[in-house]
């Protein structure tokens, strides 16, 4: 079927060896190859696949490691549900480019003009991101407004009704089973169709820029859920918002324009074949998520930091333009089709899903007086968002013990959807806070037991969607809101949202933050007024603004991003230095108590997240204690059977293979020669590609570049292929298809340099070698996302197989 | 003196080997050490310094590159002056830790709390760098507007004297000399006494931050004589402007400080020792750019952009948000101060140097229509910038050519500073553009040959600092300026400030550039209502603020950072998108004739200035061909005599040293441990860190790191360090000193790999080995900086001493 031209000298012990190779599987070879044992590098073991393990020099605390780490591998019945477990199921994705012979001769293939050609088509593709996440914004928009509208109509006609004639207990039962059943749906498919859909998608996203494959976190079938389920989330009045979710939504759009082709829908359109990997993909992801924060809060500038935030490793000044161009067409889109859509055609008015309205400095700038109040209230907005992330933590780890079934799920959903309608009704129903209809700007006005000409104020703020709740606490005069309102709305809002976030919906944090920290804000502002009799004017929309940001802040502790993110949305430059400051305070006191929301949902799902710094006391760490050793090595040229049984060995879940010198009679060192991933593994049996070993003179079939490309991103499981008891002893020559220069470091190197290598360059396999280039050990991320700055110091997180 | 502890069996032949090793200084070694010659690596020359050369298996391309980049290294008498050069006299900076054995004690004795307190006091230090930074800008803007409004006063009322009874031309001889004189003190003082200071010091920024040692850039006095310089530039009336240089005095303001001492001063305060290295030094240095570009333009988020996409390698959070930080106190303090002196305290209206002025977006919103007619500015910014820099390119060559004397580079300074108050007289005089004086923001109002009540509006532009002048051109009614007068002055002020850009004077680009601009702009605008008989209604502000946009972007070729300065500096952030476009369209356009006037500037030193990426087509490379080789190489524990020699050989410039094992008798092969640099050597040298030959098993001397923070930055030169020829003889043991985790590269790494961890991690020595980690060569800066892409595909500079 294949043939070899290599002439390799190729002896008939191969079987003997075969069997030396299969028991080395459960007794590793171990090597005493330290400095002090210098010739034994030659005395190579003719294993067909090495199993190279260094545990000589390697003082006690590394025996006590390995005994560690060896019992989670085992799988464990029973695991619990902690942060301080690293879960082994997720995979990586590699940032590297595999530069093989293949990659290299089409690179050198392509001229100068081609390579042009590739730079438009990339402009092109983020072109096509900013306008499909604008369109799927709009739509979300659109679609929001006129459901809700619809409901509130009729809610409000019912309340209305009954008002004047009693009875009020029917409209809250309609109320609440409107919502319910609206969540219910926006749950089922969510709970049953595609679970990774559930959340604002955010925590997902950051893994995946940081290189961990989170399975189907950017296919198609979930972008459909994820913009269904959040119209749904949302016309159901959860307290929660539609714009954590776009970022996902402009993701999964990006990851699929880019690779011109939809698997779901089996559609390969043939285009942007040279994107079919995951370097490219990552860099249109980043575009992606950036065109749907623009789209989410018109801020095409918080779009780029905020994937520069979450995703860059290395600032490349090309691509950073690129996302900032998909960003500007994003918000453009969006601006453009909604001022046609309002009737006001070229507006522009709207850039994002929500605007904060127009905060006018001239009228409302800031004093250097009120910088340690808004400091104070960053403290506030740390201490309170602390709070909501702790009572958060608890509920989810209750979730995952107990509410892990999806009709569960759908139930809970549903249970907080009529609850949340009923809470709303009752305080609507509770409180006597009248305010004149005229001249203010609420949608649906409740009159309720108010005077004519009058309305409930707390229903301005729970008989609406969130977003525009948030607008109203900014820029509603004063005096419209009572303090006890306030105090009641914040209190109640915050346990909703709190207990709504996780749920099996699609939903975001973002709005329900704002809206707390806006209630709480402009409450603030209030009591400041009425302490200080009226000797400090603190009008309440700009303390509205400032309680806002801090309770943001204090949940998901963003920073840079989010300051520019509000500066864009509120369409004010001069507000921040103090947004910045409140920001900052947030985040400090905050981190002092406990994480940001999306970090301790990542830390839930045991996610092997790489921060951007090695811990710093980890110098004394180097990489001969963090590495993964033994480690299942590759000859250059290789039996296939000993290639298929290295992939089907369940107890390695490896995913590179270090390929070493092949040629077992010479007394050579078996010095590293390149690295070869599980999956170009799979593709080269998958096509036959090796020769019978009677052969060897032939030449083994060739492949292009192409084949691994289609094969990309969902390679078959190796049990899909089916390799005979013949083709088993054929021979497969790796040397084309081997990465020749894998990145690697001695194993004297401390953990921060191998952290930095690592993260800086967004490796997946890092080859740990010895003073003459032989194979010691391997470090992959989880590796390195095991230690962790904790409270005492430096943790070590166990492995964990789920 | 140094004793030796370690047991290493060193022989009596180590003389004989030292006369090998000084001749293999002139006849490279050279070992075959290819796969075919798989042996031979054992056969280990010993030789006491190893110059291991790699011809073998390297085509004949390399053969002639080789011949290539001999001839310059031999100081050729005359160096043409074009682009096409490397000069090999700047070194590079080392953002990489030389993670030694001191080092790596160090971090380990720093237990968590105290990494704690050095990360306050880098927060501390960024704040001080905001507030100082901010602090000179003030003082730069307020001494400009005191001398510079004294100096026009005085020109003004000769004017008006001599205009009544006239005479003018006294007038003109008086504001030519007064200009002229100020400018000479302000070159004399640059030329003089300190060169670096010259021109905007943006690119001498940009390249300390990509890693290339400018001497001097970052000195005490760099600061002074910039500070000065720029005052007197700008009150003498030259086409610039004082914004750009103080990204240059934040960058020395940020080195200053966080050093804890200084040099230049001689004083050395015992603080911040713990940054006393180039990673942590560059990182303060990218937080004063930005706290600069903030103080100059009230622009936070701009700053740390600019920082971002000018300097950073690595993109770090919690780097970015101290950036942040020291960028929004710079701008604050700048904002607190400037209202205090102007008397409305705490207003914080003028958070930068220059403020464009509020854009009002609700009365001068844009519509799509005009979309196109902004693309085509941005089209005709480019051509404009192109030939900008062209034309200052041709003028830079004369300049080197002819005009290096600095006497004669102060005649020129006079010289331009009297042709332009010169031509802006005649302008003025010539101008019968009368605009009524009421209603109208003009500082110095002249009235000329005007009718009472109305002042000459060329003045406006002229007879003005130029900050003022783009203000008036953003905002001034429609009407205020006939397009005469904007022709004739774009036209003028163009060819003025290209010629003023690279005086020998301190000064920077970005206010005439966008002076230029508005001037067009609103030429543009006036122009097309009066086309279309005013069917389209262009607002003659907003087309200035795009034609100023346009034309900086054509010169500059910034992107995310200027768009962003542009929308802070505004105020509003609707015009993002526009200006966005505006400034992506003058790039392209402008890119394709010649490149930015900073990266011309660059060229034109020949620096070796590293890119974002490899050139897209250098697939074809590999590390073998790009390196540098033979490289000499130091042994472990190596001869003193043989170190001082290696060091004082001036036929090598390196400043790293591979380190290989030292014991000759066994047959183990000469494999890497390790990288040296020469500064190291000189402080051990320095300190006498050795041990007599016949006293081996004495404990060698011990330093400390502190040893090695007091003498950097300022390492002595070797001749400066007495070794007597006993001493000569002693042995000097690297191991503690030598990072022993280098970062390596095998041969057969293409160049975009190498390029990748080379610019990633910041390096300056990169080991190129073989398979069994034996050195073969080493590349640095200038080997990977060598390379770019030309018109025709793939270029290769020559290298060059000078």
């Amino acid at each position: 079927m294949a043939n070899v031209a290599k002439k390799v000298s190729w002896s008939g012990r191969d079987r003997d060896d075969d069997e030396d190779g299969r028991a080395g599987e459960t007794t590793p070879l171990l090597n005493g190859t330290g400095p002090g044992a210098a010739g034994s590098g030659r005395q190579l073991t003719p294993s067909p696949f090495l199993r190279i393990g260094q545990l000589s020099n390697v003082d006690l605390n590394e025996d006590i490691r390995e005994l560690e780490t060896e019992v989670p591998r085992q799988r464990p019945n029973e695991i619990p549900h902690n942060e301080k477990l690293l879960s082994l199921k997720y995979e990586s994705l590699d940032y590297d480019n595999s530069e093989n012979q293949l990659f290299l001769e089409e690179e050198r293939r392509i001229n100068h003009a081609a390579f042009r050609t590739v730079e438009i088509k990339r402009w092109v593709i983020c072109a096509m991101i900013g306008i499909l996440t604008g369109l799927v914004a709009c739509f979300i928009d659109i679609v929001v407004e006129n459901l809700a509208g619809l409901k509130y109509r009729v809610v409000k006609d019912n309340i209305d009704k009954f008002t004047a004639k009693g009875g009020l207990s029917f409209s809250l039962l309609l109320w609440a089973t409107l919502n319910a059943s609206v969540v219910m749906v926006g749950s089922l498919i969510v709970a049953f169709i595609e679970p990774v859909a559930a959340g604002s998608g955010i925590p997902q996203i950051k893994c995946y820029l940081n290189g961990v494959k989170i399975p189907h976190v950017v296919r198609l079938k979930t972008l459909v859920i994820k913009v269904c389920g959040v119209i749904l989330s949302v016309v159901g009045g959860l307290a929660v918002g539609k714009e954590g979710p776009m970022i996902h939504s402009g993701s999964v759009i990006a990851a699929g324009i880019s690779q011109g082709r939809s698997t779901s829908l089996k559609r390969d359109f043939k285009i942007f074949e040279y994107f079919r990997r995951d370097t490219e993909k990552r860099d249109f992801v980043s575009a992606g998520a950036a065109a749907g924060v623009s789209a989410a809060f018109g801020a095409p500038v918080g779009g780029v930091l905020f994937s520069l935030e979450e995703g860059a490793s290395f600032w490349n000044q090309f691509l950073t333009w690129r996302i900032f161009f998909a960003s500007m067409i994003s918000t453009f889109t969006l601006n453009s089709v909604l001022s046609v859509y309002h009737g006001n055609a070229w507006d522009l008015s709207s850039p994002g899903l929500i605007n904060f309205g127009r905060f006018d400095s001239e009228k409302m700038g800031y004093t250097i007086q009120e910088i340690p109040i808004f400091i104070f209230m960053g403290v506030v907005g740390g201490i309170l968002g602390a709070l909501f992330n702790a009572l958060n933590y608890w509920l989810t780890m209750f979730r995952i013990r107990y509410i892990h079934r999806p009709c569960l799920q759908v139930v809970e959903a549903m249970l907080v959807a009529a609850v949340t309608a009923t809470v709303g009704f009752v305080m609507i129903y509770c409180s006597r806070d009248c305010q004149p209809i005229q001249g203010s700007s609420v949608a649906y006005p409740l009159q309720l037991f108010c005077a004519d000409g009058e309305y409930n104020s707390m229903a301005t703020a729970f008989f609406n969607t969130p977003e525009k709740s948030v607008v109203n606490l900014f820029h509603d005069p004063p005096g419209s809101y009572n303090p006890m309102t306030l105090g009641m709305f914040t209190l109640m809002y915050f346990f909703l949202a709190c207990w709504t976030y996780g749920l099996t919906v699609s939903a975001g944090v973002f709005i329900p933050s704002l809206l707390i920290g806006a209630a709480w804000g402009r409450l603030f502002g209030i009591s400041l007024s009425y302490l200080t009799k009226g000797s400090i004017w603190a009008d309440p929309g700009k303390y509205a603004l400032m309680g806002a940001a801090a309770q943001l802040g204090g949940i998901v502790r963003m920073t840079l991003s989010l300051t520019v993110i509000m500066m864009e949305a509120t369409g004010n430059v001069t507000y921040g230095f103090p947004i910045m400051l409140v920001l900052m305070t947030a985040k400090i006191v905050g981190d002092y108590f406990v994480e940001g929301l999306y970090d301790m949902h990542i830390q839930l799902q045991s996610v092997p997240f790489l921060h951007w710094e090695a811990p710093v006391t980890s110098h004394s760490l180097t990489a001969r204690e963090v590495m993964s050793t033994p480690v299942t090595c590759l000859r250059r040229i290789e039996r296939v059977g000993t290639v298929v049984d290295i992939l089907s060995d369940t107890s390695s879940n490896h995913n590179g293979f270090p390929v070493v010198e092949s040629n077992p009679d010479t007394t050579q060192v078996a010095g590293l020669r390149g690295l070869i991933l599980r999956s170009q593994l799979i593709v080269l049996l998958k096509h036959k590609v090796f020769v019978e070993r009677a052969n060897l003179s032939l030449v083994q079939r060739r492949l292009k570049l192409k084949d691994f490309r289609d094969a990309y991103p969902r390679f078959p499981p190796i049990q899909s292929i089916h390799v005979s008891q013949d083709e088993r002893e054929c021979m497969i020559d790796l040397s084309e298809f081997m990465n020749p220069s894998p990145y690697t470091v001695p194993q004297e190197a401390s953990l921060p340099r191998v952290f930095k290598l690592f993260r800086a360059l967004g490796l997946r396999h890092l080859v740990v070698v010895d003073n003459r280039n032989e194979v010691v050990g391997m470090v992959t991320r989880k590796d390195l996302a095991r230690y962790r700055l904790g409270k005492e110091g430096l943790e070590e997180l166990s492995l964990a197989q789920t």
